[in-house]
């Protein structure tokens, strides 16, 4: 142990603790939206932290790599921290094939590491909540995804949510006919990024691209979905869009089953046809989404994903096709906070025994396991000024303080004082009396 | 992205995937001891994967080092993976001190990293489970700690435990009396390794570092917990362990008060006074604590721990105590594997609704919710052969196949095939007569 020369307990910027109330909190919410995945047929899959780069890293990536905390290992191996679950994904599939069943619907919640500029709300080590389903092209699993999107937040306890959905091959299949085929990377990114920029500022930028006239069309597209700033019908965007892309195409038809499904399961009151909704370049080849939560729409998507057809495709032969989303816990868990949505003090206890003599440490203990069996309890395990105590209590959230008034060989004869923390309301009871009482107050 | 240049799908040295019905399983073992723990009055944190390469050294340790992932930040900063929880622990006690309730009794469940050279069931990347009590010198506290251990492997199902205990101050009181303090810590890290050593291996060692009547007296103080290969009374060994150490001290005493609790919880059969327990040098002051499964001994301790007076004092100036524990996830799974403990598929989803048409998705879909609310459901999205189907259904462990005979406009009058795919036996039935009877055999 060094001594005197004290090291400062100081965090990498960008790098955070998690304190247990927030920590709970985000345990809770993690726990709600797995329990909705497995209902839906998830199952969870791990992979490593650390990658080979070469495997992490795509070649038309450039911005990735500055992103990422990479270095060479003590064998000399050039190695990362994952910076998104989907490559590693794609990785696993490829590794595991012959052990998978397909189509293979799993989830993945997990930290990744981005060595980005640190700004509010955004951190270099994050958790993501991935769920994907990996070798269907079916119109079912773009339906599924979208449908289990809804399912997750309504159980966290968001109703209020839009998901937003679009077709990046009818977007492709708009651009080929204005011949902008070769900026579409260039026009996607900046159509991305449409919801922070002024009017002017994303015309200015089309304009860069291609003239006056073809930008006026670029955003009549973008703008289908919206009328007056209201959403219209699925139907009618959609209709709108295939006037605007030459007729009935396969992208459009396809939209239009997702949407049925949505229509047949009665949840298409929560989903728009958006064609702003890009995905930046990405490996999204069909179905892409966004989720808002209507109270809070300035927060930006929740829950974000789409089809991508060559998920695998850097790693072997048989390209299999994916769709998937991902939760940023982060931005879901801020909005909750936000929205009022979480209980301030969560608290796995419901009472403390109070120690106000060593020498009855043992009753306490006896007591403790006696109203364990139906309320989980704590003793304070020393002899603190009862002061100390009570903010302990107070900080933790407990309901029920316990005093060992009288002890008594017969743990459940023991006379005690319950006070009620919220109220400071005592009652003198022997303890099988506290006991039955906590148990039915809960 | 990459175009016939595939890269190797490779997982790097030590490191592993975990397929699903691994991960489901560790995954409800973590639930259940966290559960447990929660009861306990225990409460999560989280730390950064990352942190300042000074903060996670301590001066004493060259060997830590050495299995440190270590590099150097684009931002330039000498940074590391954790190696442990505990360090980051008592980092993170100094930090927010002030904002934290004492006693601070937390869990923390996470990934650590260590290049070790990896070997049969060890990974350089492995999950720890975390507990402890900072902030307490009582004697309740270290008997949390052990009761704690047992209440969580009891939760998870491993009720044949023997959890061995020793004081570390006690060792150091005989070593000094032998005049062997200088010695302390190489003769504390052989008794570690006691068990995986011959006798005549281990007094060899010992007698390297003094003479054979004092490498005999440790050998008797070591066995002490031992008579005739059986584990004789708490009590019994703790006197002849006074015996040794000179009569009653204030470490025996202590031990023999946390012996006070168990008996008073009447938990005390789980527990055994074992000198041998060292806990190698470590940073342990206090009471120490190894867990073994009666029926695997041969795979060593599952759950260790103690007490160590100085957690904090790298950091700061006020040295913060503390004692927990920590259960190797890796190793706890393993051995329920081997004791039969993990059953063989866990299945979130009880009905799979096969897909004959595609033409059917919205009917397949609509029975899917209408079973959702009762009966976790997922429909096959694909039209593939039943064979598919079927081995899909097996490989996930789902009871129940569905298959839609004649459609209805009402849902729940649709004429169904309800297949209970153990047995393979059929059974023709309108949809609300299915959802009713899987409800019922759950």
């Amino acid at each position: 142990m060094r001594v005197g020369s004290a090291v400062s307990p100081k965090v990498l910027k960008g790098f955070r603790d998690l304190l247990p109330d927030e920590e709970i909190e985000r345990a809770l919410l993690v726990e709600k939206l797995t329990v909705a995945l497995r209902q839906m047929g998830f199952v969870p899959i791990d992979t490593p932290a650390l990658e080979y780069t070469e495997v992490l890293l795509r070649k038309s990536e450039g911005d990735t790599e500055k992103q990422m905390f990479r270095f060479v290992d003590k064998g000399g191996r050039d190695v990362a921290l994952r910076f998104d679950l989907t490559v590693p994904l794609a990785r696993f599939v490829a590794t595991h094939y012959a052990r998978l069943y397909f189509p293979f619907k799993r989830y993945h919640f997990a930290k990744v590491w981005r060595g980005e500029k640190p700004q509010m709300g955004r951190y270099r080590e994050f958790t993501q909540c991935d769920f994907d389903i990996v070798g269907s092209d079916s119109v079912c699993a773009d339906f599924e995804i979208l449908k289990s999107i809804r399912h997750m937040l309504y159980m966290a306890g968001a109703e209020h949510i839009r998901i937003h959905v679009a077709h990046r091959g009818l977007f492709d299949r708009f651009l080929r006919a204005l011949s902008l085929s070769d900026q579409a990377e260039h026009i996607l990114r900046i159509i991305d990024k449409r919801a922070k920029m002024a009017p002017h500022v994303l015309t200015a930028q089309l304009e860069s691209l291609c003239d006056p006239v073809r930008v006026q069309k670029i955003m009549t597209y973008v703008s289908a979905g919206e009328v007056d700033g209201v959403a219209p019908s699925f139907e009618h965007t959609l209709s709108a869009i295939e006037t605007l892309t030459g007729g009935v195409s396969e992208e459009s038809t396809r939209l239009r089953k997702i949407y049925e499904l949505l229509c047949a399961v009665n949840i298409q009151s929560s989903y728009v046809f958006d064609p702003s909704i890009t995905r930046g370049f990405d490996y999204y080849t069909g179905m892409v989404c966004e989720t808002f939560l209507t109270q809070l729409p300035h927060i930006g998507s929740v829950c974000s994903g789409g089809r991508y057809d060559h998920l695998t495709a850097l790693y072997m032969k048989d390209a299999v096709s994916g769709v998937g989303a991902s939760i940023g816990l982060d931005r879901l868990y801020a909005a909750f906070q936000q929205l009022g949505m979480s209980r301030e003090h969560v608290c796995f206890v419901q009472a403390l025994i109070f120690c106000q003599d060593s020498a009855l440490m043992d009753v306490y203990q006896k007591l403790c396991s006696y109203f364990a069996v139906q309320v989980a309890t704590e003793v304070f395990p020393d002899p603190r000024k009862l002061s100390q105590q009570y903010a302990f209590a107070e900080k933790k959230g407990i309901r029920w303080g316990i005093f060992v008034e009288q002890r008594n060989a017969v743990v459940e004869d023991c006379l005690l004082v319950l006070r009620d923390l919220s109220t400071r309301k005592d009652t003198r009871l022997p303890a099988h009396e506290v006991r039955r009482r906590m148990a039915a107050e809960g």
